[in-house]
């Protein structure tokens, strides 16, 4: 026994030996949360003239020397939620070496968390019953290959004969299948509220919206791809174009009901775009309809027919009385201006919407807040 | 378009600046792979002194300073793989900012690529059918909980009707449900090998197998569990003693062969004193068995009934002939002469297995090596 403890010592110390940094000799605990939601980040490090701290859009701060060699900082005033962060040693990015939780945003690396004090935040992970994610991959006959997408069916779904209402829910420009899962939480968000009875069990179905690439970065034939906003093909039609191929696969391969009124589509940014243009082409499809952040600043142009007389697309869309057309966007949003010319064009045709304007830009504390409030609403 | 472009730009560059670092002002590539294998690894580093290449346990070289601000290396020796490394300049550990694919090895975060430069390496993805993901929560009535694990389902198994043979793959002390998935490219590796009829097309379940922890850190109500060596649990029987709950559930929920001829279990580490236990104490489940590197060191020792009595029970388990006895070991393993004495045992009661000896030590380079000749001498 004794033996084998130091064998699995040994191993320890070659895995921590990897990692070897000169200043890194003593571990300390970071980030270390507290019952009152007070957070501390602490890393050695202590050569450097000036360490930071950042958390995703939110917090950009410099961390004090707490002793010969080790910064920290502690913050009191964050929300529960998911947050994103690293360090920065004299300018040099460096990654919490206490924290192996990362999620990347589009290129970044960061380390992640979850504060959740009063253990009622709906991205954390709660003693609930928990839904199955699959990643599959699809047939695109449209777009002639196969696809990979993420699909996320709720707790009970397997043993049940029932049949389920579908959201579609759409990534950004940066992101792809992954991102509504990792940096989302959707799986927890979804597992909680429907768990609670707030959201009715559903189906989420999360696809790759870019057309020029079979499926995330390392999960497609190009194993070393690198994550990108620069795309071959961007908003140009294709996605759209061939989204009916995803519906079909889903209705053939999963318990649907498949109708208008039990089928939602919503995406954030670039997903929102695609979800405003596929729901006013094809009006007898989605019955619940959701822009997060949506990138509509296009909305006067096209190159598709697909983006062709939306004006005209729209008002037919609404006679057919789709149950929510649900809009969410923050004040400091860079699309902010755009999306409230594009609600002047709903209000001038008297469009019945439904408007969330939230605090903040465009980030995923939106996205995520957009998505429990969208998802309580739907198939009631 | 113009103004949309101008949005899209500035949105790069808010997600370039995010993390930005004084030296980083001009992207370079890294790696940078030629298609005769070599790979060049380039970093910016203006004002370090020293800057250093780590690949996972291959490689920790010098790396050269090219000109002014960027330091480079070129490998050509590496064997087609999957790779781990990470930079360090002046004795702190960064990642590089031009590749955001990363992996985390027990808590240690590394950038990672794969190296195909012949196209036929069975880690990396290739334009072949793929089989399906599923990260799923069972039931475990033994432990009182809901645990996670992840189940491959081989291309086509949605829409047959077929039965398939099942493994069982389990993972090593540092590891979770996840590791045989993104370090050991298990999907990959099956897709590949099923695809041009090497392997059998077979399930392959991948539980948790610290009983101290329901699931991955991240994924459990832990939300901010670190992954650790130090587990309070730790090859004390509990895990061997709940297994039929996963292999109950598995053939419950999947189109499994369910019987002994159609069932494996391998494991590594760790994983292979599980999968060694468990077949000795189930003489009548598992027809293959395969021992990865495996931590036999105990087999002396024992504080639960599981590890009782092992030469006894290996003596009655191979009576009943299993179709296969595999195990692997690297040369340099620190486990080499507890497994030669294994061995030693196995050959004085006349037990007939296989045993492949490969270089290197306790590492994925050898996993992935044993995972794909393993899993090609299955259910024939």
């Amino acid at each position: 026994m004794k033996r084998f403890f130091l064998i699995a010592i040994a191993l320890m110390t070659m895995a921590i030996m990897t990692s070897a940094q000169d200043f890194f000799a003593q571990p300390v605990n970071s980030p270390e949360i507290s019952k009152d939601g007070a957070v501390t980040f602490k890393v050695k490090a202590a050569k450097a003239d000036t360490v930071r701290l950042i958390i995703d859009t939110r917090v950009d701060t410099l961390m004090k020397r707490q002793n010969n060699d080790t910064w920290s900082i502690t913050l009191r005033d964050l929300e529960p939620d998911l947050y994103m962060y690293f360090f920065t040693i004299d300018g040099t990015k460096v990654l919490d070496p206490e924290n192996a939780q990362v999620l990347r945003d589009v290129k970044n690396v960061m380390n992640t968390f979850v504060l959740d004090p009063n253990g009622d935040c709906p991205v954390a992970v709660h003693d609930v019953p928990h839904g199955e994610v699959r990643a599959i991959w699809y047939d695109s006959p449209t777009l002639g290959e196969k696809r990979r997408m993420m699909v996320y069916l709720p707790a009970g779904y397997e043993m049940s004969r029932q049949k389920y209402p579908v959201l579609y829910l759409l990534h950004g420009t940066g992101g792809d299948e992954t991102v509504w899962l990792e940096q989302g939480h959707t799986a927890q968000i979804l597992d909680n509220l429907i768990a609670c009875g707030k959201a009715k069990p559903m189906i989420v179905v999360m696809p790759n919206g870019h057309t020029d690439t079979p499926a995330a970065p390392g999960m497609g034939p190009d194993n070393n791809e690198q994550p990108t906003f620069a795309h071959k093909q961007w908003m140009e039609g294709t996605f759209e174009q061939s989204f009916n191929d995803i519906v079909n696969w889903v209705d053939n391969h999963y318990r649907t009901k498949a109708a208008k009124r039990y089928r939602a589509i919503a995406g954030l940014s670039m997903g929102g775009y695609h979800s405003l243009y596929i729901s006013a082409n094809q009006p007898d499809d989605f019955g619940y309809v959701g822009l997060f952040s949506p990138a509509i600043t296009r909305m006067d142009q096209g190159k598709s027919k697909i983006y062709d007389d939306l004006e005209a697309k729209l008002v037919n869309q609404f006679k057919q009385r789709p149950k929510l057309y649900w809009m969410g966007i923050g004040k400091d949003d860079f699309l902010y201006k755009d999306n409230a010319k594009f609600r002047e064009l709903m209000d001038k045709n008297r469009l019945r919407y439904t408007y969330h304007e939230s605090t903040a830009g465009h980030e995923w504390a939106n996205w995520r807040d957009y998505l429990v409030i969208f998802t309580q609403l739907l198939f009631k």
